[in-house]
């Protein structure tokens, strides 16, 4: 860490226990060294650095009140739980975070003991932290279960399903809503117009000025089994109506950063034992950095930056990132075709989304944390002729898969399916991997499943989803900066079901599936070398398939390389099955799949990863080698 | 239909349009009518049949006051469309409801231009609707949208998704909540104690008395544009206050068999022309056909009955059903270890639960239509040391997807998936097929994927299941009654990964995951007459895969069939990967994948389904044929 900084009281604490042997009035004075320490850590390493500046007064005060680990912590998402990892013995590796063997940058099991339940997704904490009370209730245990969950996450309907259940239970269980009045972008929905609501209402004015009053009635309110006796005084502190009805007791608003409103409100919540609480605490996103408080985004992921300046070191590359060759297509496409709308979850920016938003406003429209309405939604645009993009990372779109199968494939409704972040991800780690939308999309009848091998292609893909009005249609592309080709001014309407020959060849064939494809010509002109002719082609579907292509490849070669940046069970499945069914491998080809290895890999670096995972040159040329039986050269070309 | 059958006004009605011609006054004995005829109707065909008896009066005031199909009308899971089915030209077809060739059980838009969005799973409207009310603005049209969406659905979180969305954008869109107290169970959740106590507070009753009052006051209330003036008065019917918070106007609750309430209130909603409105029309599942009143589930579906006595005709199998072999398995592992907890989503009768919860209700968990909660409620379970069950059938497991891959699989929490209704389920046809659990599920690293193919086999995986500690484990069993093998006192501990052989030959090898194992072995013995010795084996895992086994199958037999009642993508496409990655297919063997096909199939009978995709002894035996190169033999088989 920097030799200026100086941390005496966090010096002394390795662990929570280190912190609760100090005096309350100590804790304002560890919280800002817990922030010191936070903003040069992240200035050094990059990663989430806002939400962990919010609630910095919270980790202290919560680890401060709470027994942890026995007392069970869960950070929903966990990008907010980097002072948690400089409290819980994780300090002096806080500048290994998301690098990789370093630190993970959000909550991990195995990481911690202090880390109950690990996430990455949002709003899964409250269905995780009821698990935990019913556990300890059934185990006859004492300990508390503490959620933390911020206001962006409440629009999922996941915590409301949780809360639903929670209330109906009667758990002891507390849930801290962390009220920032953001999540990534500026939240939407009608609850974040209702929270704002309760914060701006004259009740959360005048608590601000009386601590000690809320404190001292607290004990009495709960201790007196108010509820019981009188079920609708329950509203005690007013305003928090909605979370009263689904049957939790409602406390707040609390000023977050109020170290004095903190600690004894919690003690009081820690002591009430009874059904489930929702403490109401609003803070500041990007709290104690001037930089994070006047950014737009409040610092939610960063680079290395210069910590007084707050100027980030942005390493440019010369390539348009894919994100922004979606954005700026889709927006080209909606100039042409008035019924193009554009449907993001709380991503904007991250979509790219958020330039189509300037220029089409009422054709915009972001859901909030709502993944399987999203999709449902424009399932109802579409049926009514318009033409949604439902613009989604592919670790997301997890969250929407009924919807994707019930709403849209059965119906055939033409929505498209525009797939950010699919394939390795890098820092974000195994929560965030694109490894799946492959193999849970292609087996669906009727669906359109594209990927995109450069920037170019990319650009070809959104005009043919635009195009493309039969049914639904998806096209993935990775995270990060395209190859650095030639854009179109356009894009193309590309065939539906049809590849496209990069070079030919005659022994060996390799059948790419999206952005391994620069890879696939790198083994191709290796192999070359070794006199093994080999052709490439760009698959561009995984469904349909071009089964005159792959006939084609399987019959003029002797090795057929079946390539793509996904798991098992994906492209190369159904190129397998497609082979298999018309009999195309009883000739005895030699097939071999490329595929992500079956196991969740941990944060590093895509081009590591992929390396790892054998989808890159080395790896393809290594594979057919060893298909040929000639292992032994193999092995000295990796080495 | 049944000579007796008196229905004088409902015989002049083959549209709505028909309806509409009537004076209001005759709409009561239209609703008699039409009630009479969907319990003649159903009474020959099965079906469901209490939710459709609970909004006859709703279905025919919405067709009279709306302009259908102009104004859009979903039905959420449409189980009560009956009614509507009715009214909408295809009484004469009711008869032929949920049969091969006949009408759907549920909304589909390919049946009628009335059924504007087909459903079978819950909580999709309201989504749907916003989707079309937001397409209908951008078009500048000014028809209405209307979304009927029961009590029982609004706890998934998808319906609270929509309505925080819609409340943000202050869409003109009408949602009827229809409030049965009952989903197909009796509801759980804090949302349904709150809409319990609404119906229940001093205002319904107050109101039901006098019907006028509200609709002379509704049409000042919205005309003098009161939201904008005086935000808070919105609660002028009062006890709405959660779906207000959403931002919807809430209007209710109303008797939902009272014509004379709905007809006016549902005009003057029509007329409000203002932003989200919420109708909470009460009503009473099996309305008006007593032996539906008094049944437990309402007659939620049913089989043939009589209609005097109600007495259904349910044809009893010998061998017990999957799902009472599960349920008598699970309670007997309850048994012995107490650690074992059950959770189902809103269906403890159909995954057997019920039996369960009797004997163990602290263990039991019923959280509800919330299949997200579901999974990450027991993935928090888990991680503190408990064994639960999660019993969901395989279609709602898909609105779990991303909860099983970031909360379960990432953290190798052991979660047990007990996933009934796997494979083709008949009457219910697409969207309830449970055809895509094992393609979405074994690409996941770390999970455990079984199959059962007999009920024998099924006890064996729950006590597997509960042993297992290392991670998540899944099985899968079809609608329906097992083979009627013997069952085992207990059942046995698989060796995890290992599959057995059934029966020994040398030229063919069938390779079966699941319940196809009966036509796999009725194939080999007729495959045996032609000379063809037939290797037949269990594979019980997709994941992991016995690889000692296919590799003696691969190596020992001249074609390998891969048998499987899921879709591309799954247990084969696992096998065939597993082959291709260790050069087992490079000699030649003919291996075939036999599975569903690509294709929503309409709803019929499982065993004509399975006829169908040639997945039963003649498809076997003829996929060995064109194997082999023997077309004309094959086909002389199947004649």
């Amino acid at each position: 860490m920097s030799q200026s900084l100086l941390t005496p009281l966090l010096d002394q604490i390795q662990s929570p226990e280190d912190l609760r042997r100090f005096e309350e009035s100590d804790l304002r004075q560890i919280a800002d060294e817990v922030r010191a320490d936070l903003i040069d850590a992240v200035s050094q390493t990059g990663g989430h650095l806002g939400a962990g500046l919010g609630v910095v007064e919270l980790t202290v005060a919560l680890h401060y009140v709470f027994e942890t680990p026995d007392d069970r912590l869960i950070w929903d998402v966990g990008h907010q739980a980097y002072p948690h990892k400089i409290l819980t013995g994780r300090r002096e590796r806080m500048r290994t975070i998301r690098q990789e063997g370093g630190l993970s940058g959000f909550a991990k099991r195995t990481e911690s003991e202090y880390d109950p339940f690990g996430a990455g997704h949002s709003s899964t904490s409250i269905s995780a932290g009821l698990g935990m009370a019913v556990a300890r209730d059934l185990s006859k245990g004492t300990n508390n279960v503490v959620a933390v969950i911020g206001d962006g996450a409440m629009s999922a309907g996941m915590a409301y399903e949780a809360m639903n259940n929670a209330g109906a239970l009667d758990a002891r269980l507390i849930v801290i809503l962390n009220d920032n009045d953001m999540s990534i972008a500026p939240p939407t929905g009608a609850m974040s117009h209702y929270l704002a609501r309760l914060v701006s209402g004259k009740t959360y004015r005048t608590l601000r000025n009386r601590a000690k009053d809320i404190t001292q009635k607290l004990p009495t309110f709960f201790r007196e089994g108010a509820r019981k006796t009188e079920e609708y005084t329950r509203g005690f502190f007013t305003g928090g109506t909605m979370f009263e009805e689904l049957g939790f007791y409602y406390v707040g608003p609390i000023d977050g950063h109020d170290m004095d409103a903190l600690v004894p409100v919690l003690k009081n919540v820690r002591d009430a034992k009874t059904g489930p609480i929702l403490v109401h605490v609003v803070t500041k996103k990007g709290k104690g950095y001037e930089p994070a408080e006047n950014s737009a985004d409040k610092y939610h992921g960063v680079s290395k930056f210069d910590v007084i300046t707050g100027a980030q070191s942005k390493a440019k590359g010369n390539a348009p990132s894919y994100t922004s060759v979606f954005s700026s297509s889709l927006i080209q496409e909606a100039g042409e075709d008035e019924k193009i709308v554009a449907v993001n979850a709380a991503m904007p920016n991250g979509t790219g989304l958020d330039k189509f938003a300037e220029l089409y406003p009422a054709r915009s429209f972001d859901v909030g944390i709502a993944e399987q309405h999203a999709v449902t939604f424009c399932a109802g645009l579409a049926s009514e002729g318009y033409k949604p993009f439902a613009a989604i990372y592919s670790t997301f779109l997890q969250r929407a898969y009924d919807q994707i199968v019930h709403d849209v494939a059965i119906q055939k409704l033409p929505v498209r399916f525009a797939i950010d972040r699919a394939g390795f991800v890098g820092a974000d780690g195994p929560t965030h991997a694109g490894s799946f939308d492959t193999s849970f999309l292609a087996p669906l009848p009727g669906m359109v499943v594209m990927a995109a091998s450069d920037e170019a292609e990319l650009r070809h893909m959104v005009r043919t989803a635009a195009a493309f009005d039969e049914g639904p249609i998806s096209f993935r592309y990775p995270r990060g900066n395209g190859t650095g080709v030639d854009m179109p001014e356009r894009g193309e309407i590309l065939s539906i079901g049809k590849g496209r020959m990069i070079r030919e060849g005659s022994k060996v064939a390799i059948l790419s599936f999206g952005t391994r494809l620069a890879e696939a010509v790198s083994a191709a002109e290796e192999l070359d070398t070794y006199g093994l002719s080999t052709s490439v082609a760009d698959a561009r579907f995984a469904k349909p398939l071009d089964t005159e292509l792959i006939a084609r490849l399987a019959r003029e070669h002797e090795v057929l390389i079946l390539l793509e940046e996904g798991a098992a069970g994906g492209f190369a499945a159904q190129v397998l099955h497609h082979l298999a069914v018309t009999g195309g491998l009883d000739s005895g080809l030699k097939v071999r799949p490329l595929v992500m290895p079956d196991i969740f890999m941990d944060h590093g670096k895509p081009e590591t990863m992929n390396a790892d995972a054998g989808l890159d040159r080395a790896g393809i040329v290594d594979a057919v080698f060893k298909a040929l039986g000639r292992d032994e050269r193999a092995s000295s070309l990796r080495a």
